[in-house]
């Protein structure tokens, strides 16, 4: 991953800085391969450092290549800011108004510290091979989880006991929730972030099930909405507007569309029925070291879809106090075209 | 927990502030009850608001008594910027630079933003009792994970695999670890942070078991060093010294020690004996709503011990590339002494 380095290098040219200071731990190791708990590093034309501190020296060592391993002893800040010079663009969404003022005491003087914004938010956004890899990995292994689930069955459980079990079988099979496990029915489901309580899964109801996996640190996430039993006419009829706006959007996902005309499509055929109002969310965002990342797929997004990336795609609609579907799938926005990590199927399934 | 509101508005007169903003979501826990992922609280002599948005209004109403709960509807800082008049103090540590100046941008003419510090985490420090009951309840509950664990054995099977099986049953048990279980045995056990790996436990080593569970918001940490057969004299000693130093500090640890000369009582043990080097992290911290928040007992504490505050006693001695050994309970402090939470024994057991 050393060229991840040198686009976040080439990347400070515009701004015109001479190197950014990386904080996040999630671009820390995106950029390093570096997993541990505390850990920064500087990037700059000719700058690749990790600092971090004695406890993580031996696995830095052992997980990073490309980068000079620097052990902090006990100023934490002071280490970081010895190794300062110039225009240094700081992520000024993840460092703290203290921390800020702790580290511009111990700057040196001519060093200014510059907002860098979200810069390697916007390089995670289009995946490598690798990456591809370990969310499709951590996609099919979800799949398998809602099998397994669908299997035991929903109709007669508490909600949570199903989110439960669905998490536990995650983790025997070696991965862990990349979210927590949302399994809500009947009205429940109308609460686009319920937690599963005790309320048990009657018959004849839409269950929105919400998971992801997470597996070699790499995220998937995905919904299915089940019937236990036949789901009434207006059980079918928000399934099949769902279904279409969905559909509709998979069409439509292509390098070069924006996230905002792409989330469009969508709410065009649920606002077409009448369900403008009951979907109240965005349709998508990106998936990859985070389960929320960039880009954004809604009606603020200023992004535009690049080949590469992966993205969910997830309208619902939710009509208070009686039901809610939701059906999402994880894709890879392609040229012309996408590909679908999501193997389940999308025709209404009845379980029991 | 109304008079949680209280205390914080009685604390804001001595640097003479007119109103707190929290946006630290456990502070926000602690103070209102509201424990959904996205909210702040505003509070002062006459003031007790509870901001959060639309996905949460219905459980903040059925979690929050004493506190306004308001919904902001679309620009979250803005709807926060209204509630806000004076001189106000804001978590320095928990606001990013970022949202501190997008907050700036919002605030009408004479409000003043002031650094707070931890003024919440330092409320926090004494516990009530409907607290000590959670804890008390988190400690037993990984008192019952560890003897299960123990009755499946040690030896012959991977740390990793003994970690995972732990945190499955304090699963099955209605709680969740709350940090990443540590099994370290023989070599790896001198690495204080080790993660479980794939190597299997020996016969007649040393395994470093840290553990803790999270029950009802509230968390336990607790810390054994088990034997896989006969440890050998070296093993035997290091696991003495160990035991005697944590029992010393044990014996000390009443109302009105301070960190630092707790974290001395056990230190001066493991210096005395050759091993000062060895020791190389605090005696200490407290726990609570999080796994490590004030006070700290270490060698650069300034904290004094209160009676009701819960902390750690955990010494630990690592001999690189050979053993470690670490010992920790976790008490209530009391006047004169202290209240221990962790119920199991501390003789060196010799497990299969």
């Amino acid at each position: 991953m050393a060229d991840r380095g040198e686009r976040l290098a080439a990347a400070l040219a515009e701004p015109e800085l001479d190197l950014a200071l990386v904080t996040d731990l999630v671009n820390v190791r995106y950029l390093t391969g570096f997993g541990g708990t505390n850990g920064a590093c500087v990037c700059g034309p000719d700058t690749r450092v990790l600092l971090t501190d004695f406890r993580y020296t031996e696995r830095a060592e052992a997980e990073v290549s490309g980068w000079e391993v620097v052990t902090v002893a006990e100023d934490w800040l002071g280490g970081i800011a010895e190794r300062l010079v110039g225009r240094v663009g700081f992520e000024d969404d993840d460092v703290s108004v203290r921390t800020m003022r702790r580290l511009e005491e111990k700057l040196a003087e001519g060093v200014e510290l510059v907002p860098l914004g979200n810069a390697v938010g916007r390089l995670r956004r289009v995946k490598d091979a690798a990456e591809l890899r370990a969310i499709g990995a951590a996609a099919e292994l979800a799949d398998e989880v809602w099998r397994w689930s669908l299997e035991r069955g929903l109709a007669g459980r508490a909600e949570r006991e199903v989110a439960a079990a669905a998490e536990a079988r995650m983790r025997e099979l070696g991965a862990e929730p990349s979210f927590e496990t949302i399994v809500a029915a009947g009205p429940n489901g109308a609460l686009p972030h319920a937690e599963p309580g005790e309320r048990e899964i009657g018959r004849g109801e839409l269950v929105v099930f919400d998971m992801g996996a997470k597996l070699g640190g790499y995220c998937s996430d995905g919904t299915r909405t089940f019937a236990t039993g036949e789901p009434g006419e207006r059980g079918r009829e928000v399934y099949a507007l769902v279904l279409e706006a969905q559909r509709a959007a998979l069409e439509a996902a292509v390098a070069g569309v924006g996230g905002e005309a792409l989330d469009a499509v969508a709410r065009d055929v649920i606002d077409a029925a009448g369900h403008g109002e009951r979907f109240g969310h965005g349709l998508g965002h990106g998936v990859g070291l985070e389960v929320h990342e960039e880009p954004r797929v809604s009606r603020r997004s200023e992004d535009v879809l690049e080949a590469g990336e992966v993205v969910t795609i997830e309208p619902g609609v939710y009509l208070p106090g009686e039901l809610g579907v939701r059906i999402e799938d994880l894709i890879v926005v392609g040229d012309g075209g996408n590909e679908n990590l999501s193997g389940l199927p999308k025709d209404l399934q009845i379980v029991d």
